[in-house]
Order: structure tokens, then sequence, then C-alpha cells
């Protein structure tokens, strides 16, 4: 037999990095919260759209380079903000920001990253910071100046994550970050890391950085204090949306944030299409939460994306071969993607756009 | 390994009384009647409904608290009329009964409770009393009186028994009552004890005892007998919510009984939206049947419900652990309850009855 | 343990069935054509449809008794043509038809039953006959003539056997009637009975029999040689129906004959709906295919006919205690029928014509 | 016990082709393209086309005969192109196009067939040619000439080969024809045959001759060079079905490559009524993709095709027994679409197309 071992799929490296990391770890990553519906309503909602593919358009140089937030990308994905990426290797941010750097694609650096800010951005390649808005205003300033000072091009205030949603998996596991991960650029405490009661350490640990309190006000704050490009992360409802645009971000990310927040949360698939009818092309929209592959890249700038962001199938990579395995799971969702867009008759992103898809009913 | 063995949710609850009560007694708790066709739609039809978070509300200060018939609760929710509890521990209603009145919300006690309706009016916290008409009118104004001079706050009264639906597993058990455990408040013969035939005990022992004669014209004279709030249990048609309405009800509880009575009835979920509409604010609307976490209150209050009965859950935690583990189960709906609509944007009640859902086709 | 063994569903009387036969008989009666796509839709068909009960309603003397074709019955049922029935009991239709007449059911032979019409009218009870119109005119006719003499009380004409479907169970068998077992009232060749090539005896037999070319003209002719009322049964199509109303049918039998003809054919419960609506009221319309409770009888009324044919369900009753086995089949159709029924708040067979119905998506 | 061993389906053929082949050509003719959502998505298309099938029609003549491009076939059904079938059985494509002879209906032969167009022709009967439009135009219109002057009546253009789909298996498999396999009609070189990295040495082979800047100018070009009818093949979209027509096409193949191409792409059967619509009788319009029994052949007609295209059963009758086994397979599909059509109450294919479907929501 000549059969080859070589991960084809992202399904391959999420069962090697299954195999690989420590139970408490792997359930960290995988699992979403409570009964788990929306984690699995993400990927029921994008196996549900069908593509009409166009024919006898020339592909010969059909080519997945676009823009986002203005800026020119060798595919239309960013990498999703993970938190903690020393957890999966020990080169964590640094391994995976350097393979979206050299896949030409941008990455967002979490406000809990692992690896301070700076040396992120060192790897080179556009390097977004994720914002999560702490307890402290100043401090929480403080951190996007020190993004803007080291380079990050732009700011992604995420706003679905007042509190930490409740995962199970990390409670029954009472998960608690190992001592060598450490949120590398916030002041912390020892709360992440130490056990007690049946709790996540780790969820403990947010509720108490983070402010519950966050209004549309902390937005305009934002958005008065960058000349930076701000991206809003984790709306799902066409009026907030809405109230988004208003508020003048440059870009949307439609996302349940991988079914890890509010269980029964509607799927970042069925939420897209009200929300890029409400935008009417007023920012650009993204799109997180179960892709996979890149046929399901052109789902979703079939059902009108501009782009998506990819969450765990990089960690998937990363915890498998560092860097090498980060630009492995990328090179692979390039090939996808150009190999579909070609067989959509789709010579770039815009034609990608135009694609009819035919939804079937759950 | 650091694997907490606590239960963290309803489910856990279950499968832990599941395996300490007698096979006859969890078959009469879990079952529902014919081929449980209702009693799996009605868990089908809270799955189906998606939830459409809003971001950047405050909900810092986010309250669970609410009103019931006008009076405060800690949740939307009340306890359901749960017959026999003494099935289940020794202790009966006047531990679940005491579990309520310690978690803030009303009990309802039934006809067919196992404690007199005095013992669990002494419990504390708020009683509702639970009406089945019997046969002997004379003897059901009697027991309303009672409830009333007993201090219960509200009669709720239940419409959709005029006998029992056929619980095959109660048929195959030809489950009868124990000795030790009574219905407290009725006359009681010796029907519900004695195994006879191939039936139910307990079946047998309802269609002598309720009156299957029932006409609006009962709740008529319910209204005019009494001066506490009526609520109309087992409504599933909006034409017969709009009667109830006609009637002066305080409350409907759109409920198919758990699955127990007509297979095949439109599970409960499904059904509320039309009755919600027809309605229209002139009454509380609860809902009932398969309601297992705070995620479910939540679906049901996005649904227009004013909130929700709790029906075979807190018999789970009565099951496991008496009052404590009633009171564990009322703490993780809390808990659920408190999480869910925080992080759907909603910082009280009203905000959750005006998120917006997105429920797919079955 | 009590567990009581009864038998407390039709689905009971299948499993002791299919025991007891032995197999390709069993399979003979089991199966459907080609892929059984519309054997399984039957039953789906009918899972999808929920009902929406009414409250309230004085059902302390519910009854199911009604009319078929004019004529009182104690439920709104008759048992359907199913053809040799001494396959499963050598009392073959004299047990089931006396069991029809002890439950208050007009029974219906088959022009194949393998006993004579007139000893099976013996039996007492209304008898209808079915009618395969065969390759011979005369004889067809004759054979009505017999009926009417006989004291058959309606003609039947089946309409879905040009021939008989791909069977693949009989075909895989190569069934074969055995010896004892013999088309009673028409003249047999050797056919049905020899096993011949990768073949089912029985299909090639009622292939030699009888007649593909039949048109609406036989059943102008059927009308107009007998004053019996004439049933058409095998009917989908709402022009068909409209039709049938045209020739003066006085019922019509909405089925696809189990799922054992046209492999593919939508279910009898997702046709009903338009045939209802085209017909106005013209005609009865009946429902078999599928019912196996009296919950599905009650769907059937809900969806607007006037009753159902039963077909397998009688068969596992012959197949497990001959006239007694078939009499408590219909024993606990007409418990389970009047329980819901109750349980839906019908006080009788119109009121359960009037209930709503909420169906889901398939 | 008489069970018959004989194949009755056509799954009966592809159990026994799986488990005589050699499992990486198995692979190859099985297996879709990504995650195999197409592949699946045919079947369930397909089976969720319930019929409405007509009584009372004379169907002593039913006949299934028709027309296929203006000439008459005995079934309204074509041999699929399918490359290599040497592959599956020494004789290749001599035994299927025999086969197809043998049964009354056209042979597509493949531009990769494993046999030359000439001997293909030889074995009588009506050819099309399958064009794949080469790198190279001139060899391009110089395979077209060959076929018209072997005697190929039609030009079959596919469409939806850019390049080929991530096929896992063979790319897992490192899939490489063997030496005695080639592609008999044009230049090869060894790529086809040699295993180099983890990739499908098929695919590779395919990329290097097969145009991927292919326009509606070539379609146009071939119209003007040929005076055969030209068929294109590979088409989903109304909007490229509407172009076609405009290019003079005499027909349209609905298809997804069998799920072989873009994985997501949406079933023909859900793709085909739009195009039905679109084309409006303008030019003949076939389905293939998921075909395998005369049931679906009655469904894609019902659906409004002409006719349809079969793929993979004809290559499991090819492996199973050679020239004979490919025509037990077209035999059993025309037994299968006779004894639909006649249950249907359908006496001729045009009888076919104006039945009603009922299709269910996925
Ligand atoms: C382990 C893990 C950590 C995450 N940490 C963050 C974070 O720090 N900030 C954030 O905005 N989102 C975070 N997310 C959410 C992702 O940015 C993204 O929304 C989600 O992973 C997308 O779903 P997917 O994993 O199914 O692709 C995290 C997700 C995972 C799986
Ligand atoms: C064991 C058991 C006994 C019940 N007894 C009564 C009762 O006495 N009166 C009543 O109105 N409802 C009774 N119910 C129905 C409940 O009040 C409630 O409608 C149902 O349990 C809700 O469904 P759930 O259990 O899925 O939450 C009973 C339910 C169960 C499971
Ligand atoms: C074994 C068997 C034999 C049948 N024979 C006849 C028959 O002789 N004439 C007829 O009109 N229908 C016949 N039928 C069809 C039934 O009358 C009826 O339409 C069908 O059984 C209804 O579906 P059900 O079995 O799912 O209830 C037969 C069905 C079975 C299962
Ligand atoms: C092994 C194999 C080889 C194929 N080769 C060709 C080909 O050379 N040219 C072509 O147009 N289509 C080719 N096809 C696609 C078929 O013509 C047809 O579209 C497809 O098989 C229909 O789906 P079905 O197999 O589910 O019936 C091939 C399909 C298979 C399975």
């Amino acid at each position: 037999m000549h059969r080859s071992a070589e991960p084809e799929t992202a399904a391959d490296f999420e069962s090697a990095a299954s195999a690989l990391l420590p139970p408490e770890i792997w359930d960290f990553v995988a699992g979403g919260s409570g009964a788990e519906t929306t984690l699995a309503a993400n990927r029921a909602a994008l196996d549900r759209v069908f593509l009409v593919p166009r024919v006898l358009q020339d592909v010969s140089s059909c080519s997945t380079r676009s823009t986002l937030l203005g800026r020119p990308v060798e595919l239309p994905v960013a990498a999703a903000p993970v938190a903690y990426q020393r957890l999966f290797h020990p080169d964590g941010e640094r391994a995976t920001s350097r393979a979206a750097a050299s896949a030409g694609i941008p990455f967002t650096v979490s406000t809990l990253s692992s690896v301070p800010i700076e040396q992120v951005v060192e790897a080179g390649g556009s390097v977004w910071f994720q914002l999560y808005w702490l307890r402290d205003d100043a401090a929480t300033l403080d951190l996007v100046r020190r993004a803007e000072a080291a380079g990050c091009e732009a700011i992604v205030l995420t706003v679905d994550v007042p509190w930490m949603g409740r995962r199970l998996r990390d409670i029954r596991n009472r998960f608690a970050l190992p001592a060598h991960v450490r949120a590398a650029n916030i002041a912390t405490t020892a709360t992440a890391h130490e056990r007690a009661g049946a709790a996540s350490a780790v969820a403990t640990h947010t509720s108490q950085e983070f402010a519950s309190r966050l209004t549309w006000a902390a937005l305009a704050r934002l958005r008065a204090h960058t000349d930076l490009p701000v991206v809003i992360k984790g709306l799902l409802a066409p009026e907030d949306a809405e109230r988004a645009v208003d508020h003048g971000v440059n870009a949307i990310v439609v996302s349940n944030h991988g079914g890890r927040q509010l269980d029964a949360a509607v799927a970042g698939a069925d939420a897209l299409p009200d929300i890029i009818e409400a935008v009417r092309g007023r920012c650009e929209v993204l799109l997180d939460s179960g892709i996979r592959s890149g046929t399901d890249v052109l789902r979703a700038l079939a059902l009108g994306a501009s782009g998506v962001l990819l969450g765990r199938p990089l960690i998937w990579g990363l915890a498998v071969g560092g860097e090498r395995g980060a630009i492995r799971v990328l090179r692979l969702l390039e090939t996808e993607l150009h190999d579909a867009m070609g067989l959509a008759g789709c010579e770039n992103v815009a034609a990608a756009r135009r694609l009819r898809t035919s939804r079937l009913p759950a």
C-alpha cells in the first residue's frame, strides 16, 4: 500500500492534536459552553450552505488574494485571537504569528496572549491587537497605546465576553493554567493558575479582570482614542451591526466565539446574511466560528462576507508542529480555497462573493 | 486528574437519580404517554430555538429577578405541581417546597401531594395550589377553601387530565403506589395501591377521582369562588387561551404535561408563540414541558413567556439529595440563567423577553 | 418485578408476529417495494403530524362511534383488504372478519382472499368486497355479482395495481404460496405456487390475472353495474380524486398500498390534505398506509379524513392469536383512540375532525 | 431456504464490485472530492423527491422508449463518460459500449478513454464523444474531428473540470494508473502513472493536460467547428444554462460530476428545477449525479428532465461481469423504470414528465 499518512484536511490535524495534547488542554481548546449546542450548530449551519458554481470562466490565473481592512492579503483570512497559545506549544504566539506572516495573512494577538505583543509583532507580518476591555479603563487604553506603539495595525474589540461562558469541560476539569503559561500583557494575579473549588480557574480570572459593565460608550471611546482601524468582534444581531457602523467601525466579525460564550446563540453562518443586509457595504464583514476548510471560506464569501477568521484549526497545526505545523494548516487552506474558487468558476474573491448559494433548511 | 464529579447540569442529576431510584419509580417520573413522541418533541422544539444575543449592554448588575402573578420572585420560575413526591424521597413535598422557598420561587403543591397542603405551606415561601377537579364538586371547592385557609397564594387549575394518559411504562410495570405514599389531601380508596390486571393503579385511581365532564363552566365557578389569582394549566390551543383570558385567569401555563397526557400533542415551545400572540399581554403566559436549564428559561422568555414551570429536574434533585439536592438544582438553574442572560446582553427579564430568536425548522 | 408481558401496542404484536411467522411469510407481510422509501415515509409522515388539543370539553361520554359509507361503526376504521390471510393463521379471513364484526367495524375481503367470499360474509358483520379488475372483464363483473349475492355491502375497487410492485424481499426469497393457501375466489393456475427463476411467484401470478389496461371507463362500468356503494382505493393525486368524485364514488381511500406498489410514492398522510381540499366533502375520504395506533387514527381525522383502513396490524394480531389476537388488536386501537380523543377534548369524531394540526417539515 | 443471491438492485452490484476491486481502484470510482458533502447530497436530494402517481391509465403497453438528441433510445438514459475503464475490467470501454448498444442507449466515450474512440464505435450502437478541452487548442479540435470521423453522434463538452477536484481518497492512496491502463486518445506523458509526493498522479496528469482558461468562446468555437449535436455537461446555474442555450447547444447535462469536482456544490436534483425553468424547452436537459435506479430516472423525468446519464452503476456492472455485468445493470434499470412508470400511471416518457412531485425539505 502507498497510503499517505500526511494530514490532508483540518480534521487530520485535529485528530493529531487531540492525540498529542494533555486531555484538559485539549478540552480547553475543543470545548464549547453549556450543552455545546452552538458549537455543533456552527458546523451544521455551514454544512447546509451549498454553492451554485459557474462554468466557462477563465480560472487559469485564479487568485485568492484580497484585502482586509484595506491592506493586501494572500487569503481573505486572518488568524483569530486565541488566548494562551503557549499551552499548545512552547513557541506559542511566536510560532503562529510567524506562520500567518509567511502565509501573508494578518495575525490577531489576544489581550490574553502568552507572549508579549512586542515579541509577536517582531515576528513580522501584519498584526492586529484584540482588546478585552478590562475593569480598569486606564489600563485598557494603555494596552491600546502599547499595541499601537508595537506596530499593530488594527484594534479588534471583542464584545461577547462580559464574563467567560460556562464551559463544562473546563469546570469538570477544574482547569487552571500551568505555571509557565501567563497572560503576558496584563497584570496577572495567581487566580488563573490555582485550582479552587469546582470551577475553571481561567474563567474566574477572566471575570476578575474583564469589565461586564461595557456599553457602546466604550466603543465610542476606543474609536476616539485610536487612529488605527477598529474591528468589533462578537456581533450576531443586525441591530447591533447597524449601531457598530454608526460608531465608525472598519469591520465587524460575526461570531459566537466558536460556541464558547452563549450556548444556544445562533450559528455564525445563519446570522451572517441578515447582517450583510443591514450593513449594506458600509464596512467589512468577517465571519468566524466553525470555519474548517477552503470550502468553508468560499461559503462565507458566497454568503457575502469579506473574509473569515480562523480559530481552532491554526491551534491544531501549532500543537502538531509549532510554526511549521501552523504553516501547513494555512497552506492547506490556501490550496483548498484556490481549488474551490477555480472549480466554482471564480477567478478572484470578488467573483466568489457573487456566487449564489442554495441553503437547505436545517 | 482533577476531574470534578459534581453534578454541573440537570442531566447529571438525572443520571444520578436514575441510578438511585427503583426502576418502576424511575419510570413513573421519566415516562411519557404512548410512543413518547411528545416527550421527545418537547426537547427537540427547545433545541431548535436559537438566540440572537445583544452586545455592549451593561450587565454588571444583571438580575434574574422578576414577578410572577404580581409578586416578586428571584427567578421567573415556579416549581411545577408533581404528585406523590414521597415516592422519590421520604421528605417529599416538604423538601422541595423548602428548596423553592430558599431559592425565592413559588412552589406548586399538587392535589395529589403526598404531604398535606398545610405542612407544605408551613415550609415558608410562596405556595400555589394545583387543583384537579374531582368528580365531587363540593369536595373540589372544599379543597380550594382549604388551600386558601392554609395560605396558598394562587389556584392552578389543571385542565389536561380528564383522565390519565396511557403511560406504557407504568402499565407494563403495573405500577401501584407503595403503602407509605398516599394522596394526603383527598379521600383515598385502596385503588392507587393495588396491582390489578395489566394496568397502572395510579391511572385507575385518577380516573375514579377526576371529573372528565369538566367544561369552561368549572373555570367560571372557580373564578367566582376565590379571590386568589387563578392560573389555568395545560393549554396548547390559541382559541382556548383567548377563552381563558375571557374567563379572567391571571396566567396560562402552556403545557402538554411533560408529554404525559396526549401523545402527539404539539410541543410546548412550538405552541407558545401563537398563544403569546392570541393573549396580547392580557395575562401572564408561562411555559413548561422540557425545561432543563437556564438556557431553556431564556429561550422561553425570548419566545415571549413570562416564565416557566420546572417539572422533572426538581424531582431529580429531590431523589439525589432531598431538600439539599433540590436546592442545588435550583441554584444551578439560577447560575445558568444569570450566565445566559448576561452573555445575551440582558440586564433583566424584560430585556430577555425582547431578544430575537432564530428558529430552525424541525 | 411485576412487569407485564402483555402486548400493549401494535409494535408488541408486530414483534410477536415476526418471531412466530416463517421468515419468508414475515417478509411478505412486512415488506414494501424497491428501497422501501415509501414504506418508511408513511410512518415519518404520520410522526410529523402533531395535534393541538382542546381543553374543558365534557368528554365523559366521549365516543369513537361514527359512520362509514352511511352505516354506523364503532370506530372510524375498516379492516383493509389483505390477500391470502391463511398464510398467517389456518383460520385466515374467517378469523379477521369475525374480529372485525365483534369490534363493530367493516371487514374488506380481498379478491385474493384465501377463504371464499361467502364464508367470510357468514362470519357476520359488515363486509366490503375489494375488487381487482381481472384481464377477463366478464369474470370481473361476475365477481361483483357474487359479492352482492353473498351480501357484501360495498365494492372497493383497487386502482394502484396494474401489476405487483417490485417487492425485493419476495423476489430474493423467490416467494411462492404454500399449497394449502389459494386464491379462493378466482380461477387459479399453478403459477402462484411454483418457484420459478429469480422472481416472486405471487407477483407473476398477479401479473397474469390482473388487467393493466384499466382506465376510468372501468370505474364507470362498475358504477353502472352495481347499486352498492363504490369505493376507489389507491389514489394519491387530487386530480384523480376530483375525477373519482365525478364518477360518483362514495368514498376514496388515499393509499399507497402500504408502500408495496410505487416506491417513492408520496406518503398517504402527506397526500391527504390536498385531496380533502379537492373533494370538498363530496364523498368520504379514508386514509391507509402506516396507521398503527389510535393516535394515528386521530391524526388522520384531524387532517380531515372520515376514517382509516387498518392493514398490517390486524395481520399481526391474526398471526399471534387468530380471531382472539385480531380482536385484541382492535380493542387496543379502540382504547387508544378513545383515550386520545378524550385527551384532545373531542367528545366525538366530528370534533376530532375539527382539531388543528401542527405539521413539522420533514 | 430459497434465498436468491442474484443482484436485484444497483446496490447489490455496488457491494459486489467493492469486494472485487483493489481498494485504491474502488476508491477511485467510489470517491468524491473534499468532505464528500456533495456526493452524499446527491442521494439525499433524490431521496427527498416523492412522486404523485396517477391511476386508471392504460399502462398495458407502457414503454420506456424515448428520444435523446432527436434519436430513438430504448430508455431515456445514456452511459455517462467515465475515464479509464480498463481499470475495472480488461475489456474496459469495449464492454460497456457493447452493453449500451445492446440496451439501445447511447454510450459516451471519454476523452480519457482507455480504449481508442474508433474501437469503441466499432462496438456498434450510438456513441457520443465527451470532450475535455486540452491546453492545446489544435489537439482539441483534432480530437473532435477524429470523433466525427469515427462516427460519434454527438460531442459532449465537459465544463466542470478546469482541473481535477481534491479527491482525498486518491490523494491519500497516492493513486496512479497501472502501466496497462492509458489514456488511449491523447498524447500521454508518464505523469499519470508515477507516484510522486502526496498527490494523485491522475489529478496531476489532468492538470497538465486540461485547459483551465476555458471560456464561453470555446463553446462558440466548438459549435462552429462541428455539425454534430453539442451537449454541455457540468452546469448547475440557471444563468449558465441560459447562456448555453444562446450558444446553440442541443442539450445540457445538469451535473456536479458525481460529487467529484466542487465539494459543497448543489446536488443535481436540487439544481434541476430552476434550470428547467430557465431553459423553457429550448434544448434537452439531462441530469446525472446519484442516479441509481429506475425510480431515480422517473424522479428526474418528473422534475422535468428529458433523461439522465448513468455513471458509477455501469462501472459496478463492468467490474462484476464485464459486458454481461454491464448489460445486467442496464436491464435492471429498464425493468425498474418500466415498473415504476406503470405503477405511476405513465404509459410513456411524456406522461412521466407530467407527474407531480412532492418534495420534502431537507
Ligand atoms: C482556545 C481559544 C481561545 C480563544 N481566545 C480568544 C481570545 O482571547 N479573544 C477572542 O476575542 N476570542 C478568542 N477565542 C475565539 C476565537 O477568536 C474565535 O472567535 C473562535 O475560535 C472561532 O471559532 P472556531 O474556533 O470554530 O474557528 C478563542 C477561541 C479558542 C478556541
Ligand atoms: C411525576 C410527575 C407527576 C406530575 N404530577 C402532576 C400533578 O399532580 N398535577 C399537574 O398539574 N401536573 C403534574 N405533572 C406535570 C408537571 O406539572 C409539568 O407539567 C411537567 O412535569 C413539565 O414537564 P417537564 O417535567 O418536562 O419539565 C407531573 C409531572 C410528573 C413528571
Ligand atoms: C400482505 C398484504 C396484502 C395485501 N393485499 C391487498 C389486496 O389484496 N388488495 C388491496 O387492495 N390491498 C392489499 N394490501 C394493501 C392494504 O389494503 C393496505 O392498503 C395497506 O396494508 C395499508 O398499509 P399498512 O399495512 O401500513 O396499514 C395488502 C397489504 C398487505 C400488507
Ligand atoms: C471513475 C469516474 C470517472 C469519470 N470520468 C469522467 C470523464 O472522463 N469525463 C466526464 O465528463 N465525466 C466523468 N465522470 C463523471 C460522470 O460522467 C458523471 O457525471 C458522474 O459519474 C455522475 O454521477 P454518478 O456516478 O453518481 O451517477 C467520471 C465519474 C467517475 C465516477
